[in-house]
């Protein structure tokens, strides 16, 4: 089959870079799921280019799409014959994340239980939030790369209630939100008092620059910013400019739903020219609870089969970098702009 | 304490970049350990520096220095005490890789037989190998993300016999090694023999450019290189212009023993200009079995206490990366050139 051929067609009519490797990905994730999501899950790039690939395929003769799902034809099954199986081939015991949670039993306890009654993912902010255990594992890996035990940590947009994990383990010696979202500031402010630990929550738009009290005062900080380069750009290189000394630790996610490899390549040089330098990059290590505002994103337009998902599908990879000698951020003012679509963003 | 200060005196004396995390981490691990392998393991930053630092700790009144290893002083202790203990909370079942390998048990057995009969590793060559369990979870993480089944694959110097758990899998479509050591050509031929697999093997020094049989060849490579950028830039570039399309994968190892932060950063502005982009980079994923030869290098002499290392010390990160459209490799001949020593190196 050719599949550089296949790439080349749907690099051109969906305008986002695709290879040969994704279209092959796409068949072996064929032989798996019938469903939109669970498909986009298993392929790995974004979604405005899997289902352009769909109707590719469907041109072609190689699938069938019905409302139950797609389907590989018999010609397509020939080509699907050929390719990798995808298989989850992740450890069991920590989900591929490399990380032991043991040691952190009364904490995990104590933060299942509180995030029940965290405020629901809304459009209007482009929430969509990580699992309870993601959050666990983040706050248990970056305490075992020495970010956390009597650090001053910054938060840039905390849906995934970070700060409440940090508050918690007692461990930091400093906790700052920064968060534009009233319910998510209120819920934390309230929890950190009903459970008796300090941070500091400030309602912020990050597309404005980071207030002076807050630059080169922190020693880690976490973001998950949307992702666009200007998104990633702004959200990253606010944290980077909040960050004290060299050997400071960034972390954000990043996912391939809504990002090509390309687009992973820019983000990647432009950090570097920041003077930071990755020292961790976890595949699907972020896992995202589905928001319920599906119908309304420009993804579920995309879709060629109008089904809500069932499993959660949305992923993306933990990114650790620290900070070298000379390292600066980005405190430009992008003001009321739309930084946060492009042409592979497709949840909002 | 003033890990500020510390760090940029023992960043002018040992002339490596070091950072006030490493210096507090090496406190950490202090706590650990008085074994100065060890100590180095957990500290993560080159050995020179780190050895360089216990000579100004010991200047500084923190650190004693006896046959029977490092001992912080009363006033150490005190600074010791401020700082995050190092603790290992990798997962237990997967040592941190992530992934799982039960699938794989006869290919393990197999491999686990044949290894016990490998070339010990000359410093010759700068040969250092991995456990047999680092090269199958190598395998296994490679497998998972497509780059194995059905795919033409070059491994570019193969002391970790990659080749080997390759061929008797049976699942690529082609298997190419290039190795300098006759000892491991000779090897890994007479292994494919008796076990019935395909696997071309060349002679072959990674400082002359490729031959034209091997460029834009291959699907994905493996590689393992000295940790100078020269090094990296030849080996690591040999393996992007064997490589055919976009989406094309490239492994390689790289440590924080032999390479500071500032290096790696080096290194990967370096790659990112051949048009690839990282997917993946994994801490301690590679565990090396000591070389035996320890006495004869450069670290050995560093060293302010002159023990045999005990436990596996050296590991490195694994970094998979793919290409993008464009990309391009590294085919300048370094001829007979010392590409394999810096400042950072130590093991050769």
């Amino acid at each position: 089959m050719d599949f550089t051929g296949i790439a080349r067609e749907i690099s051109s009519r969906s305008n986002i870079s695709v290879s040969p490797k994704d279209v092959e990905r796409l068949f072996g994730a064929l032989k798996k799921t019938k469903l939109p999501w669970e498909l986009i899950d298993l392929s790995d790039f974004p979604v405005p280019s899997v289902f352009e690939t769909m109707r590719v395929l469907h041109e072609k003769g190689l699938v069938l799409i019905s409302d139950r799902g797609f389907k590989l034809t018999r010609k397509g099954k020939e080509v699907a014959n050929e390719v990798h199986p995808v298989e989850d081939i992740s450890c069991s015991m920590c989900d591929g994340r490399g990380i032991n949670l043991e040691g952190f039993s009364q904490l995990e306890k104590r933060f299942l239980k509180i995030q029940t009654r965290r405020p629901k993912a809304i459009r209007r902010f482009d929430q969509g939030y990580v699992t309870p255990k993601t959050t666990l594992s983040r706050f248990a890996f970056s305490y075992e790369r020495g970010d956390i035990v009597g650090k001053e940590i910054i938060v840039l947009g905390d849906d995934d209630l970070m700060s409440i994990v940090l508050g918690l383990s007692g461990l930091p010696k400093r906790i700052t939100v920064v968060e534009i979202d009233e319910r998510l500031t209120d819920f934390i402010e309230s929890t950190a008092k009903k459970e008796g630990f300090q941070v500091d929550v400030e309602r912020f738009d990050l597309r404005h620059p980071l207030p002076r009290e807050h630059t080169r005062r922190y020693d880690t900080f976490f973001t998950d910013p949307p992702e666009t380069l200007k998104a990633a750009d702004a959200f990253i290189g606010r944290g980077i400019s909040a960050l004290r000394t060299p050997g400071s630790a960034g972390y954000f996610g990043f996912t391939r739903r809504e990002a090509s490899l390309r687009k992973w390549h820019d983000v990647q040089r432009m950090l570097l020219k920041y003077k930071i330098v990755f020292t961790d990059i976890i595949h699907n290590f972020n896992e995202y609870i589905n928001w319920g505002y599906e119908e309304e994103t420009r993804a579920w337009r995309l879709s060629p089969i109008k089904v809500k998902p069932k499993k959660n599908w949305y992923r993306s990879a933990l990114y650790r970098f620290e900070t070298l000698p000379g390292f600066r951020g980005n405190n430009k003012d992008y003001n009321n702009e739309n930084i946060y679509e492009d042409e592979e963003s497709s949840t909002t």
